[in-house]
């Protein structure tokens, strides 16, 4: 990684696909001045898409096209766009799935993994992609993160969601329920404690304290609803504790969510898709970290939202909390540069 | 059903156990004035245990011990308590699982429905009941539902979960999930459709709109994720829509509840016992409304919280939707007589 000139990161921002809400909600974030004042933030797309949202929006912001990082400013008011090739990637449709779409949504992920390996970003915050866009423009894998993963030669990679100070791990994701209960077992409960317990110390949670929730109703109550928890998921627990790791469980998932909202753990294990899911739609807006790649990524819960494209309505919260924890992992990560 | 001397139901409001908060949950409630003149409540209970709760939180209501129904006034600020007998179930301690405090809530709940079934009340509000408590009793059922049940010859009861304007069925509720997920079959998932209809118009819904939930992550995404929404849930709202049901779904789950808390639907009928309770509580004070009785019960989603028991800390907002649910229920079954 090469020398900062100062203490502010570089994020690689990539622009998602523009018939969506990437745009809008990239000028939104960045026309609060705190983020330059915390980092040096650069968008990897397409002017012309930001400055028809910044036309909609109405803030008082330009968009400087770059085609060298070298000649970014990174000064609040002038958003720096390292611009991928408007004459290839200009023109897409608001809320239209296009093949263009996809492919500069593709284009800015591989020019942001570049900067990156090349020790020019520190971190790289995504906008939503869609993912039939980018079937279209014949990307093989299903989303931005399996690309990203085999951009840096990521073996494994699991998505991180945060909403505020809720973080949630998940042993199963995308299976159906009937595949998450059989594949709960103790090996691959506690591999998730232990990979939990490893990502919240990089994201500098000193001595990360993790729950772990049951599958069951009320965690199986002592065995009377499945005893998963009394086979599979409290051994892990103990295995984990041996280990040194501050790991509590199994608990009722459904209070454990709040118990999480309140402060009581750092982060909160599921055992399948909709335990996390469900909480996580309630629980308000999030951002997502993904984790196992070489490098630092983070993105929004929520997709391209094609729907309200360019019509200045969409939320960018989440997008802010993505980019700020971006920059706290770099900040952790490249701290003694 | 007795001819009623004015417009407003008896509501029969059963104690709980006198170690938790019951006591505390019901002055606070029936210090709102407004009960007083949409309803004619009575406490079925121990007036000892009300007065103590009523000297920690100070309000300027007194309680008045009656033996008979004929002396209650229904008058806002002075309670009228049912007393269950004093010598036998006094002295219970707050925040201890007891033989008498099971015994006490046991009797107030036998008391009201005796007044329910003589025609001397409308409906039942029940505070919470110990578990344990019940069983050092000599109780033989798991709650206060099931003993309902017993008592009034009920065949099968369920539990209907509010949440302000989200009111949630449960195709299978205390199983494990493996079970759960076995269970999930057409008939079963018809049966509670036609049931969350039957009780929705008998809340006062003219044309309920029901919302069915997935099983499976983003309701098995055509089959990738899992096939018993095309096999068992699909089929069943196909049958349900030619009974002139307005069923709707498979949905995913996780915005499902979000969709029914802003008022797209009217219910929303859940796979498995936890979709249904981490949604519950994270979306707030729940109340519930026990369905398949005769009688009109309505009681809270929270316990005896034996922990903050007569401290003048328990949060009484459950209690009053229960109460207002029972009052808007018992109008609309007897607003014939």
């Amino acid at each position: 990684m090469s020398k900062r000139t100062d203490d502010r990161p570089i994020i690689a921002i990539t622009m998602g696909d523009p018939a969506g809400i990437g745009p809008e909600i990239i000028i939104k974030t960045l026309s609060d001045a705190s983020f330059y004042v915390k980092s040096k933030p650069v968008v990897i797309g397409v002017s012309e898409y930001l400055n028809k949202a910044l036309k909609i929006i109405d803030f008082r912001l330009l968009t400087s096209p770059i085609s060298n990082l070298n000649d970014a400013r990174f000064k609040f008011g002038i958003i720096d766009v390292l611009e991928i090739n408007n004459s290839i990637y200009g023109g897409v449709k608001p809320g239209e799935v296009s093949e263009k779409g996809g492919a500069a949504s593709v284009e800015a992920i591989k020019i942001a993994v570049d900067l990156i390996l090349k020790g020019q970003a520190h971190a790289i915050v995504s906008a939503p992609a869609n993912k039939e866009s980018m079937k279209l423009a014949g990307c093989k894998f299903p989303g931005q993160t399996e690309l990203l993963a085999d951009l840096t030669g990521a073996k494994s990679v699991t998505t991180l969601i945060m909403i505020s100070n809720v973080r949630i791990f998940q042993v199963t994701t995308h299976v159906s329920l009937k595949r998450a209960v059989e594949m709960i077992n103790k090996t691959k409960v506690l591999e998730t404690i232990k990979f939990a317990d490893r990502c919240l110390k990089e994201m500098g949670i000193e001595a990360p304290r993790i729950s772990i929730a049951g599958l069951n109703p009320h965690a199986g109550e002592n065995g009377l609803f499945g005893d998963e928890e009394i086979r599979e998921i409290a051994p892990a627990i103990k295995e984990a504790k041996k280990l040194g790791i501050a790991a509590f469980g199994p608990f009722p998932c459904d209070s454990l969510f709040i118990r999480n909202r309140d402060g009581e753990f750092d982060a909160i294990c599921t055992m399948y898709h909709d335990q996390a899911t469900i909480a996580m739609k309630l629980l308000g807006t999030s951002s997502t970290m993904a984790v196992g790649l070489p490098i630092i990524r983070t993105s929004v819960g929520h997709g391209t939202a094609f729907d309200i494209a360019y019509k200045g309505m969409a939320d960018a919260s989440a997008f802010k909390e993505a980019l700020s924890t971006a920059i706290s992992a770099a900040n952790k990560r490249f701290s003694k540069i």
